[in-house]
Protein backbone atom coordinates (compact mmCIF):
# COMPACT_ATOMS: atom_id res chain seq x y z
CA UNK A 1 0.00 0.00 0.00
CA UNK A 2 1.19 3.45 -0.73
CA UNK A 3 0.75 6.59 1.33
CA UNK A 4 -0.62 8.11 -1.90
CA UNK A 5 -3.11 6.07 -3.05
CA UNK A 6 -3.50 6.61 -6.81
CA UNK A 7 -7.12 7.72 -7.60
CA UNK A 8 -9.63 5.98 -9.14
CA UNK A 9 -12.01 8.92 -10.05
CA UNK A 10 -10.61 11.05 -13.26
CA UNK A 11 -7.85 13.22 -13.00
CA UNK A 12 -7.48 16.48 -14.80
CA UNK A 13 -4.11 18.19 -15.06
CA UNK A 14 -3.75 21.72 -16.62
CA UNK A 15 -0.77 22.61 -18.12
CA UNK A 16 -0.13 26.07 -18.75
CA UNK A 17 1.72 28.30 -22.33
CA UNK A 18 4.16 30.23 -20.06
CA UNK A 19 7.70 30.27 -21.32
CA UNK A 20 9.92 27.39 -19.49
CA UNK A 21 7.41 25.05 -19.09
CA UNK A 22 8.74 21.52 -19.72
CA UNK A 23 6.53 19.23 -21.90
CA UNK A 24 8.99 16.31 -21.94
CA UNK A 25 8.86 15.99 -17.63
CA UNK A 26 5.25 16.64 -18.15
CA UNK A 27 4.60 13.82 -20.46
CA UNK A 28 6.71 11.33 -18.66
CA UNK A 29 5.04 11.77 -15.38
CA UNK A 30 0.90 11.30 -17.19
CA UNK A 31 2.79 8.20 -19.21
CA UNK A 32 3.91 6.61 -15.71
CA UNK A 33 0.73 7.80 -14.30
CA UNK A 34 -1.80 6.20 -17.18
CA UNK A 35 0.49 3.45 -17.04
CA UNK A 36 -0.88 2.93 -13.29
CA UNK A 37 -4.41 2.53 -14.57
CA UNK A 38 -5.38 6.58 -13.39
CA UNK A 39 -7.99 8.03 -16.06
CA UNK A 40 -6.19 11.08 -16.86
CA UNK A 41 -7.42 14.16 -19.12
CA UNK A 42 -4.92 16.65 -19.76
CA UNK A 43 -5.88 20.17 -20.80
CA UNK A 44 -2.99 22.61 -22.21
CA UNK A 45 -2.36 25.97 -22.73
CA UNK A 46 0.07 27.94 -25.59
CA UNK A 47 0.01 32.11 -24.88
CA UNK A 48 3.56 32.15 -24.80
CA UNK A 49 3.92 30.39 -28.19
CA UNK A 50 0.98 32.13 -29.33
CA UNK A 51 3.11 35.29 -29.04
CA UNK A 52 5.78 34.67 -30.36
CA UNK A 53 3.95 33.61 -33.54
CA UNK A 54 1.68 36.77 -33.74
CA UNK A 55 4.99 38.94 -33.45
CA UNK A 56 6.66 36.68 -36.58
CA UNK A 57 3.55 37.07 -38.54
CA UNK A 58 3.26 41.03 -37.92
CA UNK A 59 0.44 40.61 -35.78
CA UNK A 60 1.51 41.63 -32.36
CA UNK A 61 -0.67 40.19 -29.75
CA UNK A 62 -2.58 43.20 -27.96
CA UNK A 63 -4.21 42.12 -24.56
CA UNK A 64 -7.34 43.62 -22.61
CA UNK A 65 -7.67 44.34 -19.33
CA UNK A 66 -10.80 44.64 -17.88
CA UNK A 67 -11.93 47.00 -15.36
CA UNK A 68 -11.66 44.27 -12.54
CA UNK A 69 -7.95 43.62 -13.12
CA UNK A 70 -8.33 40.56 -15.62
CA UNK A 71 -6.73 40.36 -18.31
CA UNK A 72 -7.33 38.35 -21.75
CA UNK A 73 -6.18 38.45 -25.59
CA UNK A 74 -7.94 40.89 -27.94
CA UNK A 75 -9.24 37.77 -30.09
CA UNK A 76 -9.94 39.12 -33.93
CA UNK A 77 -11.24 36.41 -36.47
CA UNK A 78 -6.99 36.52 -37.89
CA UNK A 79 -5.90 36.39 -34.42
CA UNK A 80 -8.24 32.87 -33.34
CA UNK A 81 -6.20 31.67 -37.17
CA UNK A 82 -3.12 32.47 -35.15
CA UNK A 83 -4.34 30.68 -31.93
CA UNK A 84 -6.19 27.51 -33.32
CA UNK A 85 -2.40 27.06 -35.10
CA UNK A 86 -0.74 27.15 -31.99
CA UNK A 87 -3.04 25.86 -30.06
CA UNK A 88 -4.78 22.87 -31.82
CA UNK A 89 -2.14 22.90 -34.33
CA UNK A 90 1.55 22.51 -33.09
CA UNK A 91 1.27 22.39 -29.24
CA UNK A 92 -1.26 20.12 -29.45
CA UNK A 93 -0.17 17.63 -31.90
CA UNK A 94 3.35 17.61 -30.37
CA UNK A 95 1.76 17.00 -26.84
CA UNK A 96 -0.44 13.39 -28.71
CA UNK A 97 3.09 12.60 -29.94
CA UNK A 98 4.95 12.90 -26.45
CA UNK A 99 2.48 10.92 -25.39
CA UNK A 100 2.14 8.51 -28.38
CA UNK A 101 5.73 8.02 -28.32
CA UNK A 102 5.24 6.94 -24.27
CA UNK A 103 2.89 4.56 -25.26
CA UNK A 104 -0.05 6.64 -24.32
CA UNK A 105 -3.02 5.87 -26.91
CA UNK A 106 -3.87 10.28 -26.70
CA UNK A 107 -6.35 12.09 -28.67
CA UNK A 108 -6.30 15.39 -29.34
CA UNK A 109 -9.61 17.70 -28.98
CA UNK A 110 -10.37 20.72 -29.22
CA UNK A 111 -13.37 22.57 -27.79
CA UNK A 112 -15.49 22.85 -30.85
CA UNK A 113 -14.80 18.84 -31.35
CA UNK A 114 -18.19 17.39 -30.64
CA UNK A 115 -18.88 20.87 -29.06
CA UNK A 116 -16.58 19.12 -26.05
CA UNK A 117 -16.43 22.90 -24.42
CA UNK A 118 -19.54 24.78 -25.03
CA UNK A 119 -20.61 28.37 -23.99
CA UNK A 120 -22.13 31.63 -25.08
CA UNK A 121 -19.84 34.11 -27.13
CA UNK A 122 -19.66 37.52 -25.75
CA UNK A 123 -21.14 40.02 -27.87
CA UNK A 124 -19.18 42.91 -26.04
CA UNK A 125 -15.87 42.89 -23.87
CA UNK A 126 -15.88 45.66 -21.07
CA UNK A 127 -11.77 46.86 -21.16
CA UNK A 128 -9.84 49.83 -20.04
CA UNK A 129 -7.61 51.55 -22.72
CA UNK A 130 -5.42 54.49 -21.36
CA UNK A 131 -7.60 54.78 -18.15
CA UNK A 132 -10.67 54.53 -20.25
CA UNK A 133 -13.24 52.13 -20.44
CA UNK A 134 -14.38 51.29 -23.44
CA UNK A 135 -16.50 48.00 -25.62
CA UNK A 136 -14.90 45.67 -27.74
CA UNK A 137 -17.30 44.01 -30.59
CA UNK A 138 -15.05 42.17 -32.85
CA UNK A 139 -13.95 39.86 -30.07
CA UNK A 140 -14.31 36.22 -30.00
CA UNK A 141 -14.27 35.56 -27.10
CA UNK A 142 -16.71 33.53 -24.20
CA UNK A 143 -16.72 31.20 -21.32
CA UNK A 144 -16.80 27.52 -21.15
CA UNK A 145 -20.44 26.79 -19.42
CA UNK A 146 -21.19 23.01 -20.77
CA UNK A 147 -18.60 20.13 -21.34
CA UNK A 148 -19.37 17.31 -23.41
CA UNK A 149 -18.93 14.62 -20.86
CA UNK A 150 -20.75 11.90 -23.37
CA UNK A 151 -17.51 12.48 -25.63
CA UNK A 152 -14.86 12.30 -23.14
CA UNK A 153 -16.66 9.41 -21.22
CA UNK A 154 -17.03 7.53 -24.76
CA UNK A 155 -13.11 8.07 -25.55
CA UNK A 156 -11.69 7.22 -21.90
CA UNK A 157 -14.04 4.22 -21.54
CA UNK A 158 -12.04 2.77 -24.28
CA UNK A 159 -8.58 3.52 -23.50
CA UNK A 160 -8.38 7.08 -25.22
CA UNK A 161 -6.96 9.51 -23.30
CA UNK A 162 -7.92 13.11 -23.99
CA UNK A 163 -5.40 16.48 -24.93
CA UNK A 164 -7.71 19.06 -24.69
CA UNK A 165 -6.95 22.74 -25.26
CA UNK A 166 -9.13 25.76 -26.48
CA UNK A 167 -10.61 27.33 -28.48
CA UNK A 168 -14.21 26.23 -27.50
CA UNK A 169 -17.57 26.36 -29.20
CA UNK A 170 -19.65 29.44 -29.18
CA UNK A 171 -23.49 28.41 -28.73
CA UNK A 172 -23.72 29.51 -32.43
CA UNK A 173 -21.22 27.07 -33.50
CA UNK A 174 -18.39 30.09 -33.72
CA UNK A 175 -14.69 29.08 -32.23
CA UNK A 176 -14.19 31.08 -29.47
CA UNK A 177 -11.11 31.78 -27.35
CA UNK A 178 -12.08 30.95 -23.43
CA UNK A 179 -9.62 30.28 -20.71
CA UNK A 180 -7.86 26.98 -20.61
CA UNK A 181 -7.21 27.46 -16.65
CA UNK A 182 -11.23 28.36 -16.16
CA UNK A 183 -12.03 25.21 -19.11
CA UNK A 184 -10.26 22.46 -16.96
CA UNK A 185 -12.48 23.82 -13.91
CA UNK A 186 -15.53 23.01 -15.81
CA UNK A 187 -14.19 19.40 -17.25
CA UNK A 188 -12.87 18.86 -13.66
CA UNK A 189 -16.19 19.65 -12.28
CA UNK A 190 -18.25 17.99 -14.89
CA UNK A 191 -16.33 14.07 -14.96
CA UNK A 192 -16.15 14.21 -11.22
CA UNK A 193 -12.67 14.51 -11.02
CA UNK A 194 -10.81 13.82 -7.59
CA UNK A 195 -8.46 16.60 -7.75
CA UNK A 196 -7.58 19.14 -10.77
CA UNK A 197 -3.98 19.87 -11.11
CA UNK A 198 -2.83 23.36 -13.05
CA UNK A 199 0.94 23.42 -13.75
CA UNK A 200 2.72 26.41 -14.85
CA UNK A 201 6.30 28.04 -15.08
CA UNK A 202 5.88 29.22 -10.93
CA UNK A 203 6.08 26.45 -7.76
CA UNK A 204 2.34 27.76 -6.61
CA UNK A 205 0.55 30.35 -5.96
CA UNK A 206 2.79 33.43 -4.02
CA UNK A 207 1.93 35.62 -1.34
CA UNK A 208 4.13 38.27 -2.75
CA UNK A 209 5.29 36.99 -6.98
CA UNK A 210 7.78 36.21 -8.16
CA UNK A 211 9.23 35.51 -4.80
CA UNK A 212 9.32 31.69 -4.60
CA UNK A 213 9.50 31.51 -0.91
CA UNK A 214 6.39 33.44 -0.67
CA UNK A 215 4.71 29.82 -1.81
CA UNK A 216 1.50 29.85 0.11
CA UNK A 217 0.77 25.89 0.51
CA UNK A 218 -2.62 25.79 1.50
CA UNK A 219 -5.23 27.75 0.78
CA UNK A 220 -9.28 27.47 1.93
CA UNK A 221 -11.89 28.37 -0.65
CA UNK A 222 -13.33 30.75 1.90
CA UNK A 223 -9.83 32.95 1.14
CA UNK A 224 -9.76 32.55 -2.46
CA UNK A 225 -11.48 35.83 -2.78
CA UNK A 226 -8.89 37.67 -1.09
CA UNK A 227 -6.38 36.27 -2.80
CA UNK A 228 -7.45 37.67 -5.60
CA UNK A 229 -5.96 40.84 -4.35
CA UNK A 230 -2.12 39.77 -4.62
CA UNK A 231 -2.60 37.16 -7.43
CA UNK A 232 -0.52 38.69 -10.63
CA UNK A 233 -1.53 38.53 -13.67
CA UNK A 234 -2.04 35.28 -14.71
CA UNK A 235 -2.69 33.84 -11.56
CA UNK A 236 -5.75 35.43 -10.57
CA UNK A 237 -6.84 33.59 -13.58
CA UNK A 238 -6.08 30.09 -11.32
CA UNK A 239 -7.76 31.49 -8.87
CA UNK A 240 -11.14 32.08 -10.34
CA UNK A 241 -10.90 28.50 -12.09
CA UNK A 242 -10.07 27.12 -8.94
CA UNK A 243 -12.97 28.81 -7.38
CA UNK A 244 -15.38 27.27 -9.87
CA UNK A 245 -14.00 23.94 -9.76
CA UNK A 246 -14.08 23.76 -5.74
CA UNK A 247 -17.70 25.06 -6.21
CA UNK A 248 -18.52 22.46 -8.79
CA UNK A 249 -17.54 19.29 -6.62
CA UNK A 250 -13.62 18.80 -7.27
CA UNK A 251 -12.28 17.92 -3.86
CA UNK A 252 -9.10 19.95 -4.32
CA UNK A 253 -6.94 22.35 -6.71
CA UNK A 254 -3.49 22.46 -6.53
CA UNK A 255 -1.44 24.69 -8.42
CA UNK A 256 2.10 23.44 -9.03
CA UNK A 257 5.63 23.81 -11.11
CA UNK A 258 5.78 22.31 -14.29
CA UNK A 259 9.79 23.00 -14.80
CA UNK A 260 10.23 20.00 -12.31
CA UNK A 261 10.52 16.00 -12.91
CA UNK A 262 7.23 14.27 -11.65
CA UNK A 263 5.52 17.45 -11.53
CA UNK A 264 2.08 15.61 -11.84
CA UNK A 265 2.97 12.98 -8.97
CA UNK A 266 4.61 16.01 -6.89
CA UNK A 267 1.44 17.80 -7.04
CA UNK A 268 -1.03 14.96 -6.26
CA UNK A 269 0.97 14.38 -3.01
CA UNK A 270 0.62 18.16 -2.40
CA UNK A 271 3.75 19.91 -3.26
CA UNK A 272 2.07 23.70 -4.46
CA UNK A 273 -0.68 25.23 -3.35
CA UNK A 274 -3.54 23.03 -2.31
CA UNK A 275 -6.74 24.52 -2.32
CA UNK A 276 -9.96 22.85 -0.87
CA UNK A 277 -13.10 23.65 1.12
CA UNK B 1 -37.55 7.05 -54.63
CA UNK B 2 -34.69 9.02 -55.71
CA UNK B 3 -32.68 7.74 -58.99
CA UNK B 4 -29.42 8.32 -56.91
CA UNK B 5 -30.46 6.20 -53.70
CA UNK B 6 -28.31 7.46 -50.65
CA UNK B 7 -25.39 4.77 -49.44
CA UNK B 8 -25.74 3.22 -45.92
CA UNK B 9 -22.33 2.36 -46.16
CA UNK B 10 -20.12 5.05 -45.19
CA UNK B 11 -18.81 7.74 -47.57
CA UNK B 12 -15.43 9.38 -47.59
CA UNK B 13 -14.48 12.79 -49.51
CA UNK B 14 -11.19 14.07 -49.46
CA UNK B 15 -11.28 17.56 -50.31
CA UNK B 16 -7.80 19.05 -51.53
CA UNK B 17 -5.91 21.75 -49.81
CA UNK B 18 -5.13 23.71 -53.42
CA UNK B 19 -5.74 27.39 -53.61
CA UNK B 20 -9.60 27.97 -55.31
CA UNK B 21 -11.11 25.50 -53.32
CA UNK B 22 -14.62 26.60 -51.41
CA UNK B 23 -14.90 25.34 -48.14
CA UNK B 24 -17.96 26.84 -47.37
CA UNK B 25 -19.64 24.76 -50.55
CA UNK B 26 -18.41 21.58 -49.23
CA UNK B 27 -19.74 21.77 -46.28
CA UNK B 28 -23.10 22.95 -47.55
CA UNK B 29 -23.23 19.68 -49.07
CA UNK B 30 -22.07 17.80 -46.33
CA UNK B 31 -23.94 18.74 -43.92
CA UNK B 32 -26.99 18.26 -45.84
CA UNK B 33 -26.13 14.44 -46.43
CA UNK B 34 -25.25 14.06 -42.72
CA UNK B 35 -28.50 15.26 -42.23
CA UNK B 36 -29.94 12.48 -44.68
CA UNK B 37 -27.89 10.00 -42.73
CA UNK B 38 -25.29 9.50 -44.65
CA UNK B 39 -22.26 7.87 -42.50
CA UNK B 40 -19.72 10.91 -43.81
CA UNK B 41 -16.32 11.22 -43.14
CA UNK B 42 -14.57 14.13 -44.09
CA UNK B 43 -10.89 14.29 -44.83
CA UNK B 44 -8.68 17.29 -45.76
CA UNK B 45 -5.64 18.70 -47.39
CA UNK B 46 -3.53 22.04 -46.68
CA UNK B 47 -1.06 22.48 -49.08
CA UNK B 48 -1.34 25.71 -50.23
CA UNK B 49 -2.02 27.33 -47.42
CA UNK B 50 0.87 25.38 -45.97
CA UNK B 51 3.43 27.01 -48.46
CA UNK B 52 1.68 30.72 -47.85
CA UNK B 53 2.65 30.04 -44.01
CA UNK B 54 6.08 28.31 -44.82
CA UNK B 55 6.41 31.46 -46.98
CA UNK B 56 5.70 34.34 -44.57
CA UNK B 57 7.75 32.50 -41.98
CA UNK B 58 10.76 32.72 -43.95
CA UNK B 59 11.12 29.14 -44.18
CA UNK B 60 9.98 28.62 -48.34
CA UNK B 61 8.64 25.63 -49.18
CA UNK B 62 11.04 22.86 -51.07
CA UNK B 63 9.61 20.05 -53.08
CA UNK B 64 10.99 16.56 -53.30
CA UNK B 65 11.05 14.92 -56.55
CA UNK B 66 11.14 11.11 -56.60
CA UNK B 67 12.63 9.34 -59.46
CA UNK B 68 9.22 8.07 -60.70
CA UNK B 69 8.07 11.49 -60.94
CA UNK B 70 5.97 12.27 -57.90
CA UNK B 71 6.23 15.00 -55.58
CA UNK B 72 6.53 15.19 -52.09
CA UNK B 73 7.08 18.16 -49.44
CA UNK B 74 10.31 17.93 -48.22
CA UNK B 75 9.37 18.10 -43.88
CA UNK B 76 12.22 18.13 -41.28
CA UNK B 77 11.05 19.24 -38.21
CA UNK B 78 10.39 22.99 -38.33
CA UNK B 79 8.61 22.38 -41.67
CA UNK B 80 6.07 19.07 -39.34
CA UNK B 81 5.42 21.96 -37.07
CA UNK B 82 4.45 24.38 -39.64
CA UNK B 83 2.19 21.36 -41.18
CA UNK B 84 0.93 20.82 -37.91
CA UNK B 85 -0.12 24.10 -37.78
CA UNK B 86 -1.95 24.90 -40.92
CA UNK B 87 -3.95 21.11 -41.32
CA UNK B 88 -4.37 19.89 -37.95
CA UNK B 89 -4.78 23.62 -36.36
CA UNK B 90 -6.31 26.64 -38.41
CA UNK B 91 -7.74 24.20 -41.55
CA UNK B 92 -9.19 21.48 -39.68
CA UNK B 93 -10.35 24.21 -36.64
CA UNK B 94 -12.42 25.82 -39.41
CA UNK B 95 -13.68 22.94 -40.68
CA UNK B 96 -14.92 21.69 -38.05
CA UNK B 97 -16.93 25.05 -36.92
CA UNK B 98 -18.30 25.18 -40.74
CA UNK B 99 -19.87 22.02 -39.65
CA UNK B 100 -21.08 22.81 -36.32
CA UNK B 101 -22.35 26.10 -37.52
CA UNK B 102 -24.46 23.72 -39.80
CA UNK B 103 -25.84 21.26 -36.86
CA UNK B 104 -23.63 18.42 -37.57
CA UNK B 105 -21.32 17.19 -34.57
CA UNK B 106 -17.86 16.91 -36.32
CA UNK B 107 -14.87 15.64 -34.82
CA UNK B 108 -11.42 16.93 -36.06
CA UNK B 109 -8.92 14.50 -35.65
CA UNK B 110 -4.89 13.90 -36.94
CA UNK B 111 -3.52 11.02 -37.62
CA UNK B 112 -1.72 10.89 -34.58
CA UNK B 113 -5.00 10.71 -32.85
CA UNK B 114 -5.72 7.03 -31.12
CA UNK B 115 -2.70 5.95 -33.64
CA UNK B 116 -5.96 6.72 -36.31
CA UNK B 117 -3.64 6.93 -39.35
CA UNK B 118 -0.01 4.69 -38.68
CA UNK B 119 2.93 3.24 -40.78
CA UNK B 120 6.40 3.66 -41.12
CA UNK B 121 8.29 6.58 -41.23
CA UNK B 122 10.79 6.80 -44.52
CA UNK B 123 14.45 6.27 -43.01
CA UNK B 124 15.64 8.12 -46.44
CA UNK B 125 14.06 9.21 -49.20
CA UNK B 126 14.99 9.55 -52.73
CA UNK B 127 15.23 12.30 -54.66
CA UNK B 128 16.18 13.96 -57.83
CA UNK B 129 17.85 17.69 -57.53
CA UNK B 130 19.58 19.26 -60.29
CA UNK B 131 19.22 16.09 -62.16
CA UNK B 132 21.10 13.85 -59.40
CA UNK B 133 19.69 11.13 -57.34
CA UNK B 134 20.12 12.17 -53.59
CA UNK B 135 18.93 10.77 -50.39
CA UNK B 136 17.17 12.97 -48.25
CA UNK B 137 17.72 11.79 -44.21
CA UNK B 138 15.60 14.23 -42.07
CA UNK B 139 12.52 13.51 -43.61
CA UNK B 140 9.44 13.35 -41.88
CA UNK B 141 7.55 12.03 -44.29
CA UNK B 142 5.88 7.76 -44.41
CA UNK B 143 3.24 6.20 -45.84
CA UNK B 144 -0.55 4.60 -44.18
CA UNK B 145 -0.57 1.51 -43.83
CA UNK B 146 -3.26 0.57 -40.80
CA UNK B 147 -6.29 2.88 -39.97
CA UNK B 148 -7.87 2.56 -36.43
CA UNK B 149 -10.94 2.12 -37.48
CA UNK B 150 -11.93 1.29 -34.19
CA UNK B 151 -12.11 4.79 -33.37
CA UNK B 152 -13.88 5.97 -36.03
CA UNK B 153 -16.60 3.15 -35.64
CA UNK B 154 -16.89 4.55 -32.02
CA UNK B 155 -17.26 8.49 -33.43
CA UNK B 156 -19.66 7.55 -36.18
CA UNK B 157 -22.01 5.04 -34.05
CA UNK B 158 -22.32 7.83 -31.58
CA UNK B 159 -23.40 10.89 -33.61
CA UNK B 160 -19.71 12.15 -34.54
CA UNK B 161 -18.75 13.01 -38.09
CA UNK B 162 -14.79 12.73 -38.15
CA UNK B 163 -12.70 15.34 -39.78
CA UNK B 164 -9.09 13.82 -40.54
CA UNK B 165 -5.90 15.43 -41.49
CA UNK B 166 -2.60 14.65 -42.01
CA UNK B 167 0.13 14.05 -39.87
CA UNK B 168 -0.34 10.68 -39.20
CA UNK B 169 1.80 8.20 -36.34
CA UNK B 170 4.74 6.27 -37.31
CA UNK B 171 4.98 3.11 -36.03
CA UNK B 172 7.02 4.81 -33.49
CA UNK B 173 4.80 7.25 -32.54
CA UNK B 174 6.09 10.54 -34.50
CA UNK B 175 4.49 12.79 -36.33
CA UNK B 176 5.02 11.77 -40.04
CA UNK B 177 3.59 14.24 -43.43
CA UNK B 178 1.66 11.86 -45.65
CA UNK B 179 -0.16 12.01 -48.58
CA UNK B 180 -3.96 12.99 -47.87
CA UNK B 181 -5.45 11.40 -51.23
CA UNK B 182 -3.69 7.86 -50.16
CA UNK B 183 -5.04 8.52 -46.68
CA UNK B 184 -8.37 8.46 -47.89
CA UNK B 185 -7.93 5.67 -50.14
CA UNK B 186 -6.68 3.51 -47.23
CA UNK B 187 -9.75 4.69 -44.53
CA UNK B 188 -12.26 4.56 -47.44
CA UNK B 189 -11.06 0.76 -48.06
CA UNK B 190 -10.58 0.47 -44.13
CA UNK B 191 -14.20 1.15 -43.15
CA UNK B 192 -15.87 -0.34 -46.05
CA UNK B 193 -17.09 2.77 -48.05
CA UNK B 194 -18.73 2.10 -51.63
CA UNK B 195 -17.81 5.30 -52.77
CA UNK B 196 -14.72 7.49 -52.44
CA UNK B 197 -15.17 11.07 -53.26
CA UNK B 198 -12.04 13.19 -54.00
CA UNK B 199 -12.45 16.89 -54.18
CA UNK B 200 -10.07 19.22 -55.89
CA UNK B 201 -9.75 22.45 -58.16
CA UNK B 202 -10.04 21.08 -60.94
CA UNK B 203 -13.10 19.24 -62.87
CA UNK B 204 -11.60 15.55 -62.56
CA UNK B 205 -8.73 13.47 -64.34
CA UNK B 206 -7.56 15.74 -67.42
CA UNK B 207 -6.51 13.86 -70.33
CA UNK B 208 -4.22 17.54 -71.20
CA UNK B 209 -4.06 19.27 -68.11
CA UNK B 210 -5.15 22.45 -68.03
CA UNK B 211 -7.82 22.10 -70.67
CA UNK B 212 -10.93 21.01 -68.87
CA UNK B 213 -13.11 20.20 -71.70
CA UNK B 214 -10.32 17.11 -72.13
CA UNK B 215 -11.95 15.50 -69.00
CA UNK B 216 -12.08 12.15 -68.88
CA UNK B 217 -15.40 10.50 -67.30
CA UNK B 218 -14.36 7.16 -66.57
CA UNK B 219 -11.58 5.09 -66.13
CA UNK B 220 -11.38 1.07 -65.52
CA UNK B 221 -9.31 0.25 -62.89
CA UNK B 222 -6.68 -1.67 -65.44
CA UNK B 223 -6.47 1.74 -67.38
CA UNK B 224 -5.00 3.69 -63.81
CA UNK B 225 -1.32 2.51 -64.82
CA UNK B 226 -1.43 4.22 -67.81
CA UNK B 227 -3.01 7.67 -66.41
CA UNK B 228 0.22 8.28 -64.56
CA UNK B 229 1.34 9.32 -67.64
CA UNK B 230 -0.50 12.26 -68.45
CA UNK B 231 -1.66 12.92 -64.57
CA UNK B 232 0.20 16.51 -63.68
CA UNK B 233 1.72 16.62 -60.44
CA UNK B 234 -0.44 16.02 -57.33
CA UNK B 235 -2.92 14.59 -59.67
CA UNK B 236 -0.55 11.23 -59.83
CA UNK B 237 -0.99 10.57 -56.44
CA UNK B 238 -4.80 10.98 -56.50
CA UNK B 239 -4.45 8.00 -59.35
CA UNK B 240 -2.20 6.36 -57.16
CA UNK B 241 -4.46 6.81 -54.25
CA UNK B 242 -7.48 5.92 -56.28
CA UNK B 243 -5.64 2.55 -57.58
CA UNK B 244 -5.14 1.52 -54.01
CA UNK B 245 -8.52 2.40 -53.15
CA UNK B 246 -10.29 0.03 -55.52
CA UNK B 247 -7.77 -2.65 -54.52
CA UNK B 248 -8.84 -2.35 -51.32
CA UNK B 249 -12.87 -2.71 -51.84
CA UNK B 250 -13.83 0.40 -52.72
CA UNK B 251 -16.36 -0.10 -55.24
CA UNK B 252 -15.87 3.33 -56.76
CA UNK B 253 -13.46 6.78 -56.59
CA UNK B 254 -14.63 9.60 -58.37
CA UNK B 255 -12.30 12.99 -58.98
CA UNK B 256 -14.88 15.82 -58.77
CA UNK B 257 -14.51 19.38 -58.92
CA UNK B 258 -14.31 21.24 -55.09
CA UNK B 259 -15.36 25.11 -56.75
CA UNK B 260 -19.27 24.59 -57.53
CA UNK B 261 -22.23 24.20 -55.79
CA UNK B 262 -23.27 20.73 -54.20
CA UNK B 263 -19.60 19.36 -54.97
CA UNK B 264 -20.05 15.91 -52.95
CA UNK B 265 -23.74 15.21 -54.08
CA UNK B 266 -22.68 15.62 -57.59
CA UNK B 267 -19.87 13.31 -57.85
CA UNK B 268 -21.90 10.82 -56.15
CA UNK B 269 -23.77 11.13 -58.94
CA UNK B 270 -20.74 10.83 -61.55
CA UNK B 271 -20.22 14.29 -62.13
CA UNK B 272 -16.56 14.08 -62.72
CA UNK B 273 -13.96 11.55 -63.48
CA UNK B 274 -15.71 8.05 -61.97
CA UNK B 275 -12.53 5.27 -61.46
CA UNK B 276 -14.18 1.48 -61.01
CA UNK B 277 -13.81 -1.83 -61.76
Amino acid sequence: MSDHPLPTKPLVVKVGGSAGINYDLVCDDAAALVRQGVPLVLVHGGSHETNVLSERLGKPPRMLTSPQGFTSRYTDAETLDIFAMVYAGKLNTRIVERLQRRGVNAVGLSGLDGRLLEGPRKSSVRAVIDGRQVLVRDDYTGKVERVNTHLLRLLMDNGYTPVISPPACSTEGEAINVDGDRAAAMIAAAIGAEQLIILSNVPGLLRAFPDESTLISHIRYAELESALSFAEGRMKKKVLGASEAIAGGVRQVIFADARIPQPITNAMQGRGTVIAL
